[in-house]
């Protein structure tokens, strides 16, 4: 392969500039020099996105929809909040238009505070982002905010474990980068 | 009993003046005439709360946090988005302190468009209000939009079936009204 | 109240005479103690239920089914397997009739081997239990092993918190002991 | 590809020769004749093998579960009982290895007899199976009852739409048919 991969990280951490972020940037950079592929970066922070209000920022919103389902790779990140994942995250989805995730690969990453709470995020959100169109055909990063000081490990164990089926799952249907869903 | 109930309604559509607004509210004005006590009733509409942002507006949130934590029944509503709760009523939750409903009676309402996502949202929102301290002694009101035309009628049947539930329930341990969780 | 309360417990360990049972019925045991009313306890261990087979052996499988949907209070163990509930334990839910737990209190107990299982059973048990018509006043008692030696600590703290609530929730519309739901 | 690809029906449905098994089974074949290779079936009919009693019949379950652990696809089939997959399909699964579903393509089959229950196995047994290790790289075929009669064309718009998402699964690590996992 030698096309370009449009990879889009979006994060629901209310703190701008958090460790959510920080954490799904380092998976989506590991998945991009993983791929054969040269990959297009773009992230999205939610907490920015909405600093101004609910309603969609017209031109702000509009351009991070387009990242997202134009993405071939979406990397999802939200922290563990109150067995779950965050509103502001949810808030983003819910703009969006239904099944606008059609033939965008998912992979959530959630990171939780307590170990108890390590999988909540994570099965409230497939069935989202299934609804939404997504496919998801690899587990998602959930992590313990314990394991951050150790990430480059987790994230490695991860590429090396489920690279290669996103690849696969990759190789069929591309979507031309740039193109709408 | 003869003394004040405290019944407060939050409800997590993005549109001001929803008919989820309007529903939970009716449904909050039927318990609250079923119960033998006088209702002091509060009705937060998020869509007007988070109108200029999602920091915590602080006079406006921290008001209605208090008539949350401080209500004896706590009415719920949201619509059913992407298959769950929407993202606006748990941005409300996420920035209540934990266990923030310790001590309040939750209810639930949830408008679906279609019958296959009837359950959906009720089933990932009562885990979360869990989560946060709540009682969840009752059945959610889990409606089609199909069904609102005949509201009263399904308004009564839940509170027949199960307003003695939440008579029973609050008439322990009740918290005075306007006390801090 | 000066009444009989029927005191059930069924648990879906696989293995005979297992932890998850004993802990169920010293939680009865505890139950019972703390209710104003005379305790009549009846305990199904599925595991020697289904010893011959998955048929619905009549005999004994009739009278379980009695004693679970004309009991007052339910307590309902299961260890977690494969991140849910155990397949014995849904063999006999699913044996039953439609709506067989409504007016039956239902509380599950269950029991994990690791801290990041420990909710998961009870997350997909109580929609279940709820859709067989069971009330669920209160919060599950969901243990990990390691905590078993301090079981009578778990199991005050869980009974001081939420004995009231069952004696609410059962003062209203007790059904007669022994008459079938 | 020529290589041959082991597919395996399991179908938890208490009645033997079920219409699950039947609908399972069809999608099985379907599956088959899409994949550019000549597919192995073998299909479980829970039912029978759990004729005589919950102890792993040795012989019969070991066989079972072979088959279950060597598949490159897996079509795992229930009704939705209960708003769950059935305790049945859960019991066998409860019974095997840990992880024993590693490097094996599941793909849920679920019959709901109403809407409102169309998703609720499906949501309950993906966590279960992705527990177990499996890979859920395709949404569920998650029907109604009322949509048996056109079986064929439900069958071909899933194929159609998820088969090559399956091929491009199964194009990486296939394991050797007949090999453990």
């Amino acid at each position: 392969m030698t096309a370009a991969i449009s990879l889009t990280t979006v994060v629901g951490n209310p703190k701008r500039l958090s460790r959510t972020l920080t954490t799904a940037e380092a998976l989506a950079a590991a998945i991009g020099s993983e791929l054969r592929a040269e990959p297009r970066a773009a992230s999205i922070d939610l907490a920015e996105l909405y600093l101004d209000g609910i309603e969609p920022p017209h031109d702000g919103f509009e351009h991070a929809a387009t990242q997202v389902h134009t993405a071939n790779v979406l990397i999802v990140g939200t922290p563990v909040y109150k067995a779950s994942y965050t509103g502001l995250l949810k808030l983003f989805l819910d703009q969006l238009a239904p099944r606008a995730l059609e033939g965008v690969l998912a992979v959530p990453v959630t990171i939780a505070a307590s170990a108890e709470h390590r999988f909540l995020a994570d099965l409230q959100l497939r069935p989202v982002l299934a609804e939404l169109g997504a496919s998801l055909p690899v587990p998602s990063l959930a992590l313990r905010e314990s394991e951050l000081p150790a990430l480059p490990e987790h994230i490695g164990a991860w590429t090396e474990a489920h690279a290669p089926a996103l690849e696969a799952a990759l190789g069929l249907g591309r979507k031309p980068v740039g193109a709408a869903a």
